[in-house]
């Protein structure tokens, strides 16, 4: 019953291993019907589960849902704040740490990528304000990173907050067009989005390539 | 029964009014609930017209997404190209006035762009690649810009296709946070963003503003 429990989709919460082989198949039907075009039934089928063995682990569909985009964020974050941990106070080292654990995550986790951008609209109002505060405390690792690199005199570029924002946008897009053995590995894309990120925010030194 | 005429998701070919306002619907529907999460009779139902009256101008669900999809897509490229043409010669008037084009659309299609950009999934062989062909095109003219910039010795970034994506989806990424009346102006959000982009392709000049 239990399948694929390496998945990020995996909860805060222990659990029996049974919730995360659903957690995993409620992705995987999230990503290709959305979650208004899936049903409670299909997740539970598709699990070979009863709906009553599923309704053990989760109250609804929404809970669901809510469980898979919060472990998906947070297993982000965690990448990322790590890499930043490990990056010293340099700010354009950092700026190049945060964007290649960006550039990994986004290639190594392009369902839960999509699901996340495209299903913010089906989460109920806590439950999306508890997943945009984590998006927030994200997105303020770049903007921080950045400002502490314009008052350092090392970035020039104005409105930090909204730079971050590209830089964000264009690393999360990778996960839209990258395929596996497909061209350039994750390191490649990697060391050029790193340079791509410190022209943009007008860093002070030629585009390095390793974090 | 017909309303809001003025949508990019209308039609290259000439259809009856009705035609408009079912199309109106269906991208409202595909925003909230997704395409696998929307039914013919829903959408038929919330346009008050019957199935019935629906089929008579769209054989399937599939032909209405396509509708929506490929016009959406040509009205950006439409968009786009003509603000390109209009640019003159110079790499980096070129890449401010594609930029420029880019974001005013997105500010002003978010809900286009939401559905452009999330149900790709949805669309059916044939009807994938042919969107898929006018993004290409679309891509394309930011990637010629840059490795026309590259070329004449204005621009300096490694791998400008990459380079072209990282931009577009920086760009498209608008679409996601701008609020009418909610800080920046449109003028505003294009006049930063090609200096982002100006700065990502590492440009000869200090970041100019206006297409």
């Amino acid at each position: 019953m239990s399948r694929g429990d390496s998945s990020p989709a995996g909860t805060t919460k222990r659990r029996a291993p049974g919730a995360e082989g659903l957690l995993e198949t409620a992705l995987k039907c999230f990503y290709r019907y959305g979650y208004a075009g899936t049903s409670v039934r299909q997740i539970a089928s598709e699990s070979d589960v009863t709906v009553a063995a599923l309704y053990h682990h989760f109250s609804s569909k929404q809970e669901i849902l809510f469980t898979i985009m919060r472990a998906a964020m947070e297993s982000a974050l965690d990448v990322v704040r790590s890499a930043h941990a490990q990056a010293g106070t340099d700010p354009a080292d950092r700026l190049v740490a945060l964007v290649d654990a960006m550039v990994r995550y986004h290639t190594r986790f392009q369902v839960e990528a999509f699901v996340g951008n495209s299903e913010l609209r089906s989460l109920e109002r806590d439950n999306r304000a508890a997943v945009v505060t984590l998006r927030d405390e994200f997105e303020s690792l770049f903007d921080i990173c950045i400002l502490d690199g314009i008052e350092q005199g090392v970035f020039e570029v104005e409105e930090q907050m909204l730079s971050a924002r590209a830089i964000i946008a264009m690393c999360i897009a990778v996960s839209t067009w990258y395929r596996k053995g497909g061209g350039l590995s994750p390191t490649e894309i990697s060391s050029l989005y790193s340079g791509y990120a410190l022209n943009l925010v007008g860093a002070r030194r030629p585009a390095s390539a390793s974090p």
